[in-house]
């Protein structure tokens, strides 16, 4: 008979539901709103509600091989529990694979959201020509996932990828990890923010003080905005951001010399305005990168990636 | 019958041959200079001879299984051609593994120095109970390793492990390798003695300045004196390579959550100096380390690491 896996990706504001075959076939999806403000217990059972439903309509396309769910933070792999998560207050230590496993009794594979971003995009984004890659997703933080040999690299307590504590800025601002001058304090959506407030607040961007005239809020999209339509200082906010990626990069393929690095996140849609420097930054540090066949891209599946890594890893079933 | 390894260490002023057994009992050793101002010839051909001399003398003691080299620099791991090394000018695209099995007529497997020690340390030494580590060789340069499941990770171009060139200070002194602010501008032998060369032109080191003035060169080795007996500014050159082996670990640490980093190389003789920096600038970057399970060790096998790595890649026999 065949099979299918559930791929869920939770994150802080929405919770997405997909069902995928063997080969990467997309059956169905369902998206609803993650309601972080109610209990987490609500959440769960709202979660796996939609993964009912979801089963019992495919209940003639095959059977439910498992559960994957990727959640934004730190996991404690042996007991799937979360350690912490910035979009999901509330749910340190909260044993999240025994609740959904005890709902729905169906084994559940649990990942960081990064990692499984990361596998999905080596099964059938960017990667699927390769057998390792690794991935940066830009966010309101940095997220990182390491594929090595088509199976996500966790280390030895299932935190390994924390790419977004990098160092790439020794003496640079303060980072939410207790470090200092982390990749994800230079290059992720709210240090975008960060920096455009200080252009704004030094009155070095007309751009942004007409926009903040009008009543807008200063967001990574309107940052973005601005600079497209040709705004110096917003030009060089993404520039900067750029650069830190270059550095982090080429601290990655100096170290671990993979054949690709994919870039991804809401905030990857810039590639245009900070892909140039990035990259005049990695062939500056990287005389790896210079020889030639190393790529970076931009991820290809998106918001999707998430889903269909959560998806593999069900398949893979290594994991636990 | 049983069988050895000839594990080969050839550095720029050293060549040390060994036979090693399968279980990692050193056999016999020998060590001989580098004749590098000589062709490239001579010393494949010296190499040779002293494997010869001793594959002959244990001829009872077991068959010859192969032989193992570990050379400074950047090889090209499928056709076993030196890419370039520092220490071996004059190597530069020298098919080294097919001119010893030329010779020999035995097959040879050649990688990385610090590969093969850390590979080495896995085996017999400080990592003998885990699978997984980075090592890190502090000399001229900075050299490094990194084994994942008992394996030398080696990348998709055999180029992975160049822990020298992570990124630690953005806007850091020019790195040979065409970068800045790599590890290897902070943390080697080389960036000690340029720091203490700073400091004595600054007159800033009275213990610096007698040295000097009594006819003595300015090496890691007497910086090093100079700090042990108390000289301020040479203790602070420690802890600054310190505090930049830090960043690079807190780094390497959040990204690859291994459970233990050995220094090794020369350098590492001065750890009771810089340790303490650097695992205080590690425990500030990095929550991961704090979770408290991960260990920075001294490499125990120090100067023979290599040796028994190299023995170690003919019996994996997984290579090339």
């Amino acid at each position: 008979m065949k099979q299918f896996a559930v791929g869920v990706d939770l994150g802080g504001t929405n919770l997405r539901v997909a069902a995928v075959d063997e080969t990467g076939a997309l059956l169905e999806k369902i998206s609803l709103p993650t309601r972080a403000q109610q209990s987490r217990e609500t959440v769960i059972r709202e979660m796996c509600e939609a993964i009912q439903r979801l089963s019992e309509r495919l209940a003639g396309a095959g059977q439910l091989a498992g559960i994957g769910v990727g959640v934004p933070g730190i996991i404690y792999m042996e007991t799937g529990t979360l350690r912490q998560s910035p979009n999901l207050p509330g749910w340190e230590n909260f044993p999240v694979r025994r609740e959904i496993e005890s709902v729905l009794r169906t084994r559940v594979w649990l990942d960081n959201d990064a990692n499984v971003a990361a596998l999905g995009e080596q099964w059938l984004g960017a990667g699927r020509d390769v057998r390792s890659l690794c991935m940066l997703t830009l966010g309101t933080g940095v997220g990182g996932g390491i594929v090595l040999d088509g199976k996500i690299w966790r280390g030895f307590l299932g935190m390994a990828g924390e790419l977004g504590h990098l160092v790439v800025a020794e003496n640079g601002v303060r980072c939410p990890c207790g470090g200092q001058g982390c990749l994800e304090t230079e290059s992720s959506a709210s240090a975008i923010v960060r920096k455009a407030q200080e252009a704004l607040a030094a009155g070095r961007s007309p751009a942004l003080g007409k926009l903040v005239q009008q009543g807008s809020a200063i967001t990574s999209e309107s940052v973005y905005q601005a600079a497209q339509a040709g705004d110096a200082p917003c030009r060089e906010i993404f520039a900067s951001a750029g650069r830190y990626l270059g550095i982090a990069l080429a601290s990655l393929v100096n170290a671990l010399n993979l054949p690709l690095y994919v870039i991804g996140g809401g905030a990857a849609e810039a590639w245009d305005l900070f892909a140039p420097a990035m990259l005049d930054e990695l062939r500056r540090r990287s005389y790896i990168f210079c020889e030639g066949s190393t790529r970076v891209e931009k991820s290809m599946l998106q918001g999707d990636a998430g889903l269909y890594g959560a998806a593999r890893l069900v398949f893979q079933g290594d994991n636990r």
